[in-house]
């Protein structure tokens, strides 16, 4: 059976119906057999059906996954870490297991650990917004996002490849990547500019105790560079504590980078401040061409 | 004379085509007597009559200065101190002098210094993007904007009420703050930001050495954190070396809450770590809201 032919057969259980597991939703209904979401508050199952994104939304996670060709778990990583633990062993054989949490060496070391029916398999979706939930999420979310795959030594190659036909079916690039690899690029590109966000917000509120005005002057710059800083935190709260090594030898490095072009303004050291600018600004139109 | 006959029978100099001031032309053609643009560049004479933001476009800055009512600085800050220097004497008596420069208190310390016969004040309008130049101005690019008003000791009522109502009349909200203190606000809000998101960059640039593979992985949250990285450096370095004290002051602070985020992280202090970031993200919801 072709890659194309599994995925239209397939029932598919998506775990977690915020941003990422409702917009996956919209995208996979009508291409697979059957899409069902699995909720855990009641009001959630009703909401959902309303939405669309589903052809079934139901509180029975393990009637949905007992039943399902391909498990999405779509929920916060330390939640996902519960659910592998908890849900996996009941995949039935042959089904495939997937998540789309934020890291992936914890979760990946779960997914290990799992009995040997499951065909499981990590990824990540390089892509989301700052507003979290179903209201949130909406069809082609993925096109043309990098979505992150973390095969275990134990994946077999028909797994990877019909999970890489999903990613593509959604308009993605899937990018094979090892755990800790891929932990470590996104503390650069992620969980660090959530931070140094953060950062930027709180000097502003400190700012503002004495002079509130400082909202009002507050323009696009300054928006765009602190928008990361309103992400939903229990997600990030979960990202950090899983990734907190490479997190924190990320800020470091950061945090090196901003104290030289400190000390280059501080001396006045004008031709040496303007070179590491231009270098900067330089890479980041660069990557905007790419 | 009311000022919006004041403002429609003025003629109107400005000096650099740039974002900032040929988007100005776009905004007050047609409603003033004559919008003159001055430009530095043979070449730029063409291009700017080509692109219809102004009346005319000259290379005689001292003939457009002389014969005009209102003359807006719109280069550089620290082309902005030279020209007060060098042609802010020139103007014709009763005429007004604004700038657009991105820090306040070295420009109005050179504007108190000149002849008693110009009626001078400082301007910046809290608005811009990445993209500099000419084609990258747009009719409207004010609307909504906060326009930082700083009148002089010596300013009167009718000047700051004329440069009100030009800044009115180009949809923006003036907001008068003496210089010093908008160099404080807009430190925070926009140098340091600027600052921050190029160690952002550096950070992922000393990654790519090793992976470059951290650029594909770069996703919307990398983009908007860094976009301000891309801004032109010759305006930046203006801005940083006139604002040195005040931003080296923001970056310390920034640094200090930045430290506290990563302590939290290391020692795993969840329930501190998670109310911190709460806080901060109502924060930034709330100015969003605003």
């Amino acid at each position: 059976m072709s890659e194309s032919e599994t995925l239209q057969q397939a029932e598919i259980a998506i775990v977690g119906m915020g941003l990422m597991g409702a917009s996956l939703g919209y995208d996979l209904r009508g291409s697979c057999r059957r899409v069902v979401g699995v909720v855990r508050r009641p009001e959630a199952v009703s909401e959902t059906l309303a939405s669309g994104c589903v052809d079934d939304a139901t509180l029975d996670a393990v009637a949905a996954i007992s039943a399902a060709d391909i498990v999405v778990l779509a929920t916060p990583v330390r939640t996902i870490l519960r659910q592998i633990a908890q849900w996996g062993p009941l995949l039935k054989p042959g089904a495939i297991l997937v998540d789309m949490g934020s890291t992936k060496t914890a979760i990946c070391r779960a997914m290990e650990a799992l009995p040997e029916h499951v065909r499981a398999i990590g990824g990540h979706p390089m892509c989301g917004k700052e507003q979290a939930g179903l209201a949130a999420a909406e069809p082609g979310l993925y096109r043309n996002a990098t979505f992150v795959l973390c095969p275990l030594a134990r994946t077999d190659d028909e797994t990877l490849q019909v999970v890489q036909h999903l990613v593509r079916h959604i308009g993605a690039r899937p990018l094979v990547l090892d755990p800790e690899r891929h932990d470590r690029l996104v503390a650069a590109i992620s969980h660090l500019p959530y931070l140094a966000a953060c950062s930027l917000v709180h000097h502003v509120m400190t700012v503002a105790e004495d002079d509130p005005t400082v909202w009002d002057v507050a323009a696009s710059g300054f928006r765009d560079s602190s928008r990361v800083a309103a992400s939903d935190v229990r997600m990030l709260m979960d990202i950090l504590m899983t990734n907190r090594q490479a997190v924190l030898a990320a800020i470091d490095n950061y945090e090196r980078s901003l104290a030289h072009l400190r000390t280059l303004l501080e001396q006045e050291q004008e031709p040496e401040l303007r070179d590491s600018l231009e270098q900067i600004a330089q890479a980041r139109r660069l990557w905007r061409r790419a």
